[in-house]
């Protein structure tokens, strides 16, 4: 059942294996947009850019295109392939990723509007240094997460499990912040909430990274560790 | 290519046919699971009912752990019967729509967790009639959206599509007069934010019932309508 003690080039048609490079491909060009997505959200913020802001919110159209685009592929596979075993994981873990990349990029584009309302309103800097802290954070757990599928590397995928608890303290402790600063000047509050907001979409795309990480040791080892406690797992079995 | 044309009936197999059936039974189940889960988390709030928060909060698990056994049903299905068109369409479906509904279940263990925290803290009451007129209106769209798949009702499934924009502008007001209430008092704010996430929780089910709503779509016409503006749908040819 393990994928990597299977060697995918025994497939009778090339072809089919060529599709199967194909969704990898591509899920990882979409991967690549998001990130550049999130990116641009966040420096848009930090550097008051609302022309980068308008081009990011713009710009989801194009991440939700190429979803369908690689749904369609997925089906199209599933359908004329018929494949099973690791290969089925394969597809049902592109599609699988494909929804959380798409979620991401909803979640850049919420950052982007944000950033707009933020910079119109001239107000700003209270909590920036919590916004770049975590966004550089959930980036590195998107990036790391693709490249664990892309590898099919299980140690990489369960390092990005682990980092989410992280994210998810900063973002609370970051928000706790946020409250006091609301409560010692309301005037800031309208503010402080577009960043609260941005906090938010921000640890959501953290859980998003979670997500593909757990595809992959799906992909990997036909185990589907949604739902666990990263604590609980038995890594040592994992790695086997 | 239409689902209600070809008649499941026909499988050669008695037994694909009864474990596709199987398939929307137990999404139905996990349906009305998450609704219940929903109604409860609602009405602790409501009613100032710490038990009632703790036991929704919870129950999650029971959702996640149906999540896991539904896609682990589709996957055997797809690799042992290999189905095609709409066959392949409602596997698909079904493992598009757990998502959804587990992530229904997420939120509705958010407005729980919200709810204890507001009832430990004993303030309340401002933005209640808010939260009580926009759950009824999303779970209104959960359930149609439930029944829609049931039924393959294509004409519902619209109806739970356009309801998404309502619910948005309501959570926009809602929202506004919560800011409002903020800095008209600012020691409710750590009150009125949890009043936020609360309603926060309650637009993003309806965004999950309109998601489901487009599986159906997807599911009887075999076009998918994710990213389309509900606007800019030709009702006219879907229903033809």
């Amino acid at each position: 059942m393990d994928i990597t003690s299977e060697t995918h080039s025994q497939h009778i048609s090339k072809q089919f294996n060529h599709e199967l490079e194909e969704l990898k491909t591509h899920l990882m060009a979409m991967g690549g947009m998001v990130e550049r997505q999130v990116q641009e959200a966040v420096s848009a913020l930090l550097d008051g850019d609302s022309r980068l802001a308008e081009r990011v919110r713009d710009n989801d159209k194009a991440v939700n295109d190429l979803q369908l685009k690689i749904d369609d592929e997925c089906t199209r596979v599933l359908a004329r392939r018929q494949p099973a075993a690791s290969d089925l994981r394969l597809v049902l873990a592109v599609i699988r990723a494909t929804s959380d990349l798409e979620r991401i990029g909803d979640e850049a584009s919420k950052i982007a509007r944000n950033a707009l309302a933020l910079i119109e309103a001239g107000n700003g800097a209270k909590g920036f240094v919590e916004v770049r802290h975590i966004s550089e954070h959930v980036r590195k757990m998107v990036r790391d997460a693709l490249t664990a599928f892309a590898r099919f590397d299980i140690d990489l995928a369960l390092k990005v499990v682990h980092e989410d608890d992280a994210v998810d303290s900063e973002y609370t402790s970051a928000m706790r912040s946020l409250m006091t600063f609301m409560m010692e000047d309301p005037r800031s509050i309208s503010s402080v909430l577009s960043v609260m907001w941005i906090l938010r979409a921000l640890e959501r795309i953290g859980d998003h990274a979670d997500n593909l990480a757990e595809y992959v040791i799906y992909l990997v080892k036909g185990l589907d560790i949604r739902h666990i406690d990263p604590d609980e797992l038995d890594e040592d079995a994992l790695k086997r």
